[in-house]
């Protein structure tokens, strides 16, 4: 089959990604481009996967300060190569993140470093919740963790919807940002103050 | 005896002062602009001592990256009123405050705030380090004190010489802006970061 050059081009606008891999992308899709971007997420991800057990020793901080003055944040994220740390792109990304920070003011990085005694606290904060409504135990445990997971999810920065396309979490847009710069890359840390 | 009004307008140009009260300094210090200098100073010394103790509310967070963005800085300073935290010259001097935490790294906000654990592990370190030079007890207690007072002043931030005028100390910077603007100003916390 005949793949469109407009439609490559197309592909690698929406994505980012190499002329090369957008077509053949799009011969394996058979020319469909919402296909083709599927296989390149696919991709993408799997790149992603490989590269984050990489070791992250360079890297960049970067902050933001919300036009009143009364909110901001700070932010470590470490790539692997001083040449990505000078990237716009990369630049970019961590501004982005020093953004998600301020406005969404998570907790903790990922849903895996948040400390066992914040769970406990949590837990039994849904249990005294819910002691009114005469739950038993399976029931009980099942609304507490699902209040649970509710919790991880809103208060880690990795879980949370990107603020500029909530489809997307924001490990996937910095998953997206691995894919592209082809690089491991990890937030060490975050700060965030407010009035 | 006569004073000149290019002198009041000289020295209201050096200290942000108002020119009523450059005019009775001047005329204190006997038209010497260096001796209504000190008056002034000595003057805000006093008011802002007397504004040390009154509450802070509002207030500012103010970042700072250095242009390779390996390493940055971010603030939380508090005021009275959002009217001073709106102000210009308050945001310039949170401003200045980030630079000086990302130049020069301070651990603490004051040397009031050192934790007795790490004034302990300083001793203990300076103990050690002094163990070849066969100093007796007073000595020794003297040799780790003076030691101990250098690492407390360099490592807090109201106490580090202010990094455009060494000759000031950040909290004499602060303090000059207390007078100047009529309200307590307080250094809430802060965090640096470095790659």
């Amino acid at each position: 089959m005949q793949i469109l050059a407009k439609d490559v081009k197309k592909l690698r606008d929406q994505t980012g990604i190499s002329m090369m891999a957008c077509k053949k992308a799009l011969t394996e899709a058979n020319g469909n481009i919402d296909e083709a971007k599927k296989l390149l997420k696919k991709q993408g991800e799997k790149l992603a996967e490989k590269k984050l057990s990489r070791d992250t020793q360079q890297g960049v901080v970067s902050s933001y300060i919300h036009n009143n003055s009364r909110v901001g944040a700070i932010i470590e994220v470490h790539c692997e190569t001083d040449f990505v740390a000078k990237n716009k792109e990369f630049q970019k990304l961590c501004q982005e993140l020093a953004i998600q920070v301020t406005g969404f003011s998570p907790l903790y990085i990922s849903t895996k470093d948040i400390p066992e005694e914040d769970i406990k606290r949590q837990k039994e904060l849904y249990k005294k919740e819910f002691s009114s409504q005469n739950l038993n135990g399976d029931r009980l445990e099942k609304a507490i963790e699902s209040k649970l997971e509710k919790f991880k999810k809103e208060n880690s920065l990795l879980s949370q919807p990107y603020f500029r396309d909530e489809k997307k979490t924001v490990e996937e847009l910095i998953h997206a940002s691995i894919a592209k710069l082809g690089e491991n890359i990890q937030v060490k840390r975050f700060t965030r103050y407010q009035i």
